[in-house]
């Protein structure tokens, strides 16, 4: 269907049913019932829209089932208009500013938001692909957070990230924005039982990196070593490090009580961040994204 | 005077005119009026009041003006009541619930603030100190990414960190937050002309590198070239590549538009983190978190 050419179909009851079925994608129930989530804003809803035109030429998996946008969203980015056009199976509908607004969970939602399906990516799918670099958020609590830690995770070419059952819901508005858009790069899996992520990554050969302050591994020793041995040292690792070149799983913990021992007890290295001023820590999104950088840096640079 | 022993002189009325005056501290207005802050909390408070006793020590600067606390407070942090003792000419004072929630920005203020004075660095006092790590923010917006690069800055073991005059106020209570203590921790200079900024700091030799997504070098190049050479290798630097072990300031741009060309051009390199996945950009709080550290991780280790 041709989405701006087609005014009178433009939805101006912010009452209406259909409307108040994607404002409770805001909510945890209403993502439970329907198995749906909102992405909101122009990035967000490119990014979705492109994952869905890829997957659909690879016969994977619908990735947005509605757009809903304004008139003048769409006179900025003509790009959403096409995508959406191009998109089958995509329910898109122009709606007006207070229809917008009755929609997002944004003040400011900048003309256009998807109803995006909930991927099912199981563990053992990611476990699968034999990847070099995966992050898993355990018992995180600040949707922003887990969001940063997405997008970092994604700047860093990492192959998957794993949010165990005690994490935060990143399907939530909060969560999906700070991705900013990184939620529609790599799979994410979410629910995950603690014990069977580290089972099935163990299985596959990835060593098993535990981010904790009070590790005994330094990150920048770590990442020293690394750099030497791509420069031509011959010097073997020493004895009980980890070597940040192999596959590797990093687990990042609760943002005030960090790892519990179980959780530690899990990984085959506790690596810390060194800290060479007075802060006596530093931020679980901060922490993890050096951790993963130093991993890729590591592992693509030979 | 004893904090915890005078039960009588536990403030109660909400109303009060003192309360007022400390909750006006959330406001720009309030803060420029009487140049004062406001930390809230045990772990803020603490690093103020030991700033205050050190600074105390070497008759330097006062930092806090006064500390309000409730019972419940001290009873679980006795050194804060310890050293609120010790702090000559800081005004203590027991208050209730109430109160406390009147004077402080937070819903949760966990039982104690102190009001803090806004320190009066200048450039010229940081830039005589031959820092060896400095991060200057111009036109940072976010109260957030403001305080995670202050501590970011501090956790990397920086000299000081300067916010050019389009900047966030760091002293409003969010920012204060996120900083977790930092704020106590290093010189931080506010509302500084950006062409002074460069020309103080190129006066005493310093490297200015822009972080800048489009930059030329590479972040992760330049440290594992910094690496190597640790290592032993006699490689120089490629020509017109900074070299990270210099004594080096980062600049830190906007959060939509980064650094505008005049900024660029104070620079005398423009260094990028790599994306390495589909992600297009970093947070800005991330990014300078990364350039940090790279510098502390070559400057230390040698």
């Amino acid at each position: 269907m041709n989405l701006a050419g087609d005014n009178e179909l433009t939805m101006t009851n912010v009452r209406a049913e259909k409307v108040r079925e994607v404002a409770r994608l805001a909510t945890r129930t209403g993502r439970a019932r329907s198995g749906e989530f909102l992405a909101e804003g122009p990035q967000a809803v490119r990014e979705a829209l492109r994952l869905h035109l890829e997957n659909a030429e690879h016969g994977r998996a619908e990735v947005v089932r509605a757009v809903y946008a304004t008139e003048d969203c769409l006179d900025k980015h003509p790009e959403l208009e096409v995508m959406s056009n191009k998109a089958e199976r995509v329910h898109t509908r122009l709606v007006n500013q207070e229809v917008l607004a009755a929609m997002a969970d944004t003040v400011t939602p900048q003309g256009i938001v998807a109803v995006c399906i909930i991927p099912e990516t199981s563990l053992q799918d990611v476990a699968d692909t034999k990847p070099r670099l995966v992050a898993v958020l355990t018992r995180v609590q600040d949707p922003g957070n887990a969001g940063t830690i997405i997008r970092a995770a994604d700047a860093a070419g990492a192959d998957a990230v794993v949010l165990t059952s005690g994490s935060v819901d990143i399907y939530n508005p909060k969560s999906v924005r700070s991705t900013v858009g990184s939620i529609f790069h790599l799979p994410i899996i979410t629910n995950a039982d603690f014990g069977s992520t580290m089972a099935a990554f163990k299985g596959q050969g990835s060593t098993i990196l535990a981010a904790d302050g009070y590790g005994a591994a330094d990150l920048d020793a770590l990442q020293d070593a690394s750099a030497a041995r791509r420069a031509g040292s011959t010097e073997p690792a020493p004895e009980g490090q980890p070597v940040l070149e192999e596959p590797t799983v990093w687990i990042f913990g609760n943002e005030g009580q960090g790892l519990d021992e179980t959780e530690l007890a899990g990984a085959d290295h506790r690596v810390a961040v060194p800290l060479y001023g007075i802060a006596e820590s530093l931020n679980v999104g901060t922490a993890a994204t050096m951790c993963l950088y130093a991993s890729a840096r590591a592992q693509r640079r030979g």
